[in-house]
């Protein structure tokens, strides 16, 4: 059974506490075979990637078969049916349109002391993006990753997708295909993520690396940060949805359901200002746990992590659901503008009862990839940013620097960085000050 | 010696790979040890943390003396000259200018499909800053770090400082006051952080931790991360100069100098045009050696890990330059511009020679908190948006789900997710299409 909590109760702090500090997930301690892995790769390179890949998923490589020849997307790409193609088209479409906007602007202007400063953004030359093999390998998260790295201006986008037993995935080709990826290998793992890292004489080395992955490809990921940049560390998938009494209990039972059926380690939350409603849907949700394809993984995350907290109003809602700061909040409120302004910490907020989670996971333009674990308190969701990086600038005149150089002078001094203070003074010298 | 390289000599890219890859820093494995102390702390909280300040900084202390009180800030503040005051204050007013231009605005539009899509900044509630104790104490990084914090809207601002022997830094002090810190804790090393992202009975936890340290520091940010947010781990300070033959020897010299004199790892690298301008500025670095106040630690910096390389125009010195990918990157040529608009990876750019990189330590306004070790090909300065994050928006209409729902329910289905294809069709059943 989910917990039932009640804000008014008086032992509900403690139990809410609980619920915010629940451990959910126990990953196993792979980083001793990962550093193991990342050593073999630097050392050997493709003949290291090679013997992995042979362990791991069956198949036998050569330097030259590691790629996924444009002959082979092709082919996987004839399997797809004109109904997916069209779906994968009108999502990619709808998440670059999204995605260009996040495209930052440079800046440069000159101040009251002469000194022309500014900012220019360049995208990340080389990125590369892993995507997981068997059940976890979704096009639409190919699209979610490789368009905001293609609108950001990255050259070369190169992908990493195990293919266990040699089985390609014709629809994540077609996701590929369709963002625009310029390399794809047929590798995984730890094995996949140091190739990309340090490069082999087949896989050039990126500069960035993002995408899901099991606890291996997580560790490998922590791994060679700072070699290379990488996105987030994912947890388990969350959604807290906030609802009043006005809406249909087998939608919200859905829209909870819909990311329980993710991971036994998911979470979803239901917060109402209606007790009855709430009661109306765990009912709703027990009867689709009868029929749903995946009750075995929805039904387990459901009863082990799911909750339904009742609160006086929609104030103390989103008072609770900042202490949470979910993945994905659902507001079917009748004003979810209004409830949307008070909210301080949540990756993606879905407004109003028409606006299904599962619109942001596919079609909605927003990208899905986001902050779990509570840590929308301090990062965002995956954006074009995160395929580009800001260079400062600064220009001094003579007189600019006469304005501001002894003020310079003075802190190098207080520091004890002589030379810093020297490379000011012998220029202000030159001016006779 | 520093090295010297000429990039039309035949065996110029297999030196040049070695200038790139020579490993400058061999940082101790503290991990274990940080485990332990992080552990600790978040065991017996206080307790721990007055118990290892006892060890590491010789002083004893009570929870209610870990923080420093308003009295003492304004003892300390009295001992700072009116100079060095108001050279701070400058460097404030200058620094908050630039990063009030940082602030990312929001976005909302309604697209043709009749969807309302967004984005939505805000701060991060809580920060933590690190800062070291001893001779890496700079009241500049205070500023450096603060300020963005602040400009960002980050409401509760905690400071560490260890106190070694309880001697206090009246201008970290200062600087810490000036940019508007609310809370400053006597506390250092691993304890100090583990304190931040953990909190303790005296001490709330944060979001994000910023600020330099040491071995210990940088291991326990790293082992907090995802519990907190934090920045980036830096490296040793780097310095790269491109200039023509019409500069002043003595002061690209002095430029060089004024990042080697940070530690002995740091590097300091100039590309010139003009082969006996190198020549010339060797010289006056070693003239310059024979003086300065840090040249126990300068010295060794620039025998050890400098360069000169001689290129035969600025085109292949921009090229050298992008494959460095410096923090510091000085234009010293007629047009700094032109050369600049060919830089694509670097931390910040210093153009012209009347701005020499210390202006950009102090007063330019522009962060000095930057990607070393050539992580500029992936990673940015210290910025408001570091202490911001950004929650999407999205808002469907009966119409808009008709327009694009369908997709989803496919892309769902493609992928197995029940689910999400539900939570979208029974909203559409609802509307009977």
């Amino acid at each position: 059974m989910p917990i039932f909590l009640n804000a008014l109760a008086p032992d509900f702090e403690a139990a809410f506490q609980n619920l915010l500090n629940a451990k959910r997930e126990d990953s196993p301690d792979v980083d001793a075979v990962v550093a193991e892995i990342i050593a073999d790769v630097r050392s050997r390179g493709d003949a290291a990637v090679i013997d992995l890949t042979t362990k791991f998923d069956r198949i036998t490589l050569t330097p030259d078969s590691l790629r996924i020849t444009a002959e082979e997307i092709a082919d996987a790409m004839d399997e797809v049916s004109s109904e997916d193609k069209a779906a994968l088209e009108l999502a990619a479409t709808r998440i670059r349109a999204y995605h260009a906007r996040q495209l930052p602007e440079d800046a440069e202007w000159t101040d009251d002391a002469g000194a022309t400063l500014g900012w220019r953004w360049t995208p990340v030359s080389a990125a590369g993006l892993y995507v997981p093999g068997g059940l976890a390998s979704y096009p639409s998260s190919v699209l979610m990753n490789a368009i905001p790295a293609k609108v950001a201006g990255v050259e070369r986008l190169a992908m990493v997708v195990p293919t266990p037993d040699g089985i390609l995935n014709p629809l994540v080709l077609m996701a590929a295909h369709i963002a625009g990826v310029d390399e794809i290998y047929r590798i995984g793992g730890a094995q996949a993520v140091a190739a990309l890292a340090y490069g082999t004489d087949t896989i050039a080395p990126v500069d960035k690396i993002t995408g899901p992955g099991n606890a291996f490809v997580a560790a490998a990921k922590r791994r060679v940060f700072g070699k290379v940049g990488i996105d987030m560390i994912a947890g388990p998938s969350e959604i807290l949805v906030i609802a009043d009494g006005d809406n249909d209990p087998d939608w919200i039972a859905l829209d909870l359901l819909s990311q329980a059926e993710h991971d036994e380690s998911a979470q979803s939350i239901l917060i109402t200002t209606d007790a009855a409603f709430g009661q109306a849907v765990t009912q709703a949700v027990e009867k689709r746990l009868e029929t749903l394809e995946r009750r075995a993984i929805a039904g387990p995350s459901w009863r082990d992590f799911g909750a339904i907290i009742t609160v006086p109003d929609l104030d103390a809602a989103a008072a609770l659901s900042n202490r949470i700061a979910p993945e994905h909040l659902e507001l079917c409120v009748a004003d979810p503008d209004g409830l949307s302004a008070k909210i301080t910490h949540a990756g993606a907020i879905f407004l109003g009862q028409w606006t299904p989670e599962a619109i942001g996971d596919y079609i909605g333009g927003p990208n899905h990839v986001l902050p779990t674990a509570r840590s929308a308190r301090f990062s965002s969701g995956l954006s074009v940013l995160d395929f580009m990086k800001r260079t400062t600038l600064a220009r001094m005149t003579p007189d600019a620097l006469r304005a501001i150089g002894p003020a310079a002078e003075r802190l190098a001094t207080s520091e004890s960085l002589e030379a810093h203070g020297l490379s000011v003074t012998a220029r202000l010298d030159r001016l006779n000050r």
